[in-house]
């Protein structure tokens, strides 16, 4: 075990009936694991959300299509090249990838759900692919999902892995989900690849319609810079190994609530590891005229460079906050305006409450993680984004990917 | 003079009958020369365009106020402090400070413009003024026009001002503009302080008209971090000394060219200027199915964090430019996209078109200036944004700022 995953305990991450594994197979130019496979013993269903950008790489299209009838055995991923911009030949490319897994498990390869990352605009080499499947496919273990995890993990400085365990109809049941993210995080779905397995037995209507829920109160409430990939998605696998009967309505609150902690983890840990991230924040924006402007707030707060520069600096610099909600479209009458960093007002009625409100917002902000609220006062709407800071390190990362 | 304007010749600068100055009040905490006051000897008209934030900085609303009637006699602008988020107090103040100069020079408050710059959130000392304004309407000359730049510079690295000499019914005039700029650039107006002086003659209406028109061509298009301003404005004054008869069609065309030459080349030196910046880029967007799809996908572009910093690695990364079109939410079909840095393609088809042609561009990218031209082969409609990198230097300034 390498030493990326080395303080996780990996019988603590199976899920019944789900195999993983990785290899090296020279997809990274720098060497390393860059290739996983996950596997479902038994048939599963599987639901997945996808990236809204309208550039889609090609393991997007080929996985939307082949998860069309809500079956899915088994995802393969690369990391190391992100298979997007590659016009027709990387549809062949990543239906190929579907295929040579496919064969190799005995299974279907619209059964195979494929997800790359990595560089955008460069043709896969399959045949690294080919020659390493059988490798990758003896690799698989009821342990290995931390190798699957290690090998999709590309700027990411630590592994994201989450869990939960409950129980149904008096049955217990597990969900497990990993996830890479770093660069390019931002709301609007999917910004990240993310993998869900679980036991429960559940409905395909119903399993869609909780992966939806939780993207939407999760991923989607995340940002690190604004922009959105190409390749994103979130996967969930469910192999109703649990053996449980139709939930009961508790069964499903619990269940929801579950995939929402596992997703919520997820996220979180994402923006924490966002591109040079040193800080994490919770924009939350409360007594907005309505939903949208709730999120159209925090979002615009939360994407400003100026407003993330600041929080770099550990600055209290609420002028550019007020700059950020002036701008982002929403209902507001400037003088209504309260700003408080954790619970340190300094902003009512729209004016600096003074240095020293400032200097004990600072020293918050010297914290790994705070949250900056801000109170509209138009009405009763709420909602938040997660951000980080704008670093140094995110330019020496950004500047230098592809050197 | 300082060091800050000693390559340019004052008396180049001189519009007849106006006469500016500037001096150090001791608003700016690091001291130097922070009031500046511009005075146009007889009436003159004058036209604005304001920020379009929600949040306008004190000097924004009097400003618009004063210029309803389009008598403008003379322009108080101060740096060290943006007058914003002030409440009540800073109406007060911002008033004040046309009081001031309108009973130094002998005219009335609303034919002050009133203009700040500087830190927001913090209490304007009047007092500092009001000592001062006498000294400040003393230090007035015909060639006081760089004193009074320097004065309004903030984070500018160099003076930003620019002229043009036509003539119009046989008479000639000349056009002068002096502008801040530096961080908090972005489209939707107004995103600076700029000052324009004319001597020509002409009617309220028209002018009002060209500069519009003139914003819209220039200062609109041009970004630094999509972070838009509180205080921003661009005022011209024109006093009719030129002597000019009612314009031929032939001298207004004249005059629309010069103006925007003017604002042209101060937007232009703003966006080079942009704090941090070590590039300036064009990006043009063509073959787009309208002209809004062309204005959205060039500001994508030109905002996406990601883009700007592959800019400052001097990286062809068209990968990411294809992913700030999908996420733009113009009409496009990935197959169809076509990039090029300068005259060197380097996609069609949506598709990469190889290493070598990649070289030539990262070539092109070492340069101070060049271009990206996107063609997305929907339509005959184009648009194009002046932007600049996203350099560490960036970082630096705005987590600093205020301390």
């Amino acid at each position: 075990m390498s030493s990326k995953t080395q303080n996780l305990e990996k019988s603590d991450y199976v899920v019944r009936g789900f195999r993983a594994g990785a290899i090296a197979a020279g997809i990274k130019k720098r060497g390393g694991l860059d290739l996983a496979l996950i596997f479902s013993e038994k048939e599963a269903i599987g639901a997945g959300v996808f990236t809204t950008n309208k550039v889609k790489a090609a393991p997007v299209v080929v996985s939307q299509e082949h998860m069309k009838n809500g079956r899915v055995r088994a995802i393969i991923a690369n990391s190391g090249n992100a298979n997007a911009c590659t016009g027709e030949q990387g549809l062949i490319s990543a239906k190929r990838m579907a295929e040579f897994a496919a064969r190799e498990l005995g299974i279907e390869a619209h059964e195979v759900v494929v997800a790359s990352t990595g560089v955008i605009g460069a043709q896969i080499d399959t045949s690294l692919i080919s020659g390493s499947i059988h490798d990758l496919a003896s690799s698989l273990s009821e342990e290995g999902l931390l190798r699957a995890l290690e090998s999709i993990m590309t700027t990411d400085s630590f592994p994201k892995i989450a869990r939960f365990q409950g129980s149904a109809g008096g049955k217990p049941y597990t969900i497990v989900g990993i996830a890479k993210g770093a660069g390019m995080i931002m709301p609007q779905m999917a910004t990240m690849l993310c993998f869900l397995l679980t036991d429960i037995s559940i409905g395909l209507a119903e399993l869609k319609r909780e992966l939806s829920l939780s993207v939407e109160k999760t991923f989607n409430r995340i940002t690190v810079d604004g922009d959105t990939s190409t390749n994103d998605m979130v996967v969930v696998m469910a192999n109703g190994m649990a053996g449980n009967e139709l939930m009961s309505s508790a069964d499903k609150e619990s269940f929801r609530g579950g995939l929402t902690k596992v997703m919520y983890e997820l996220a979180t840990m994402i923006v924490r590891d966002g591109e040079g991230a040193t800080k994490l924040i919770q924009i939350h924006v409360r007594g907005a005229a309505s939903s949208n402007d709730a999120l159209a707030a925090a979002r615009t707060i939360s994407n400003s460079p100026l407003v993330k520069t600041a929080f770099y600096g550990q600055d209290p610099n609420w002028g550019r906050i007020m700059a950020a909600l002036g701008r982002s479209g929403v209902e507001m009458k400037q003088e209504d305006v309260e700003i408080s960093v954790d619970h340190v007002k300094i902003v009512e009625g729209g004016v600096g409450m003074g240095v020293e409100r400032e200097k004990e917002a600072a020293e918050c902000m010297r914290n790994k993680e705070f949250s900056v609220t801000v109170d509209l006062r138009q009405g009763a709407y709420e909602d938040h984004v997660i951000t980080c800071d704008l670093s140094h390190e995110y330019v020496s990362i950004n500047a230098d990917y592809r050197t």
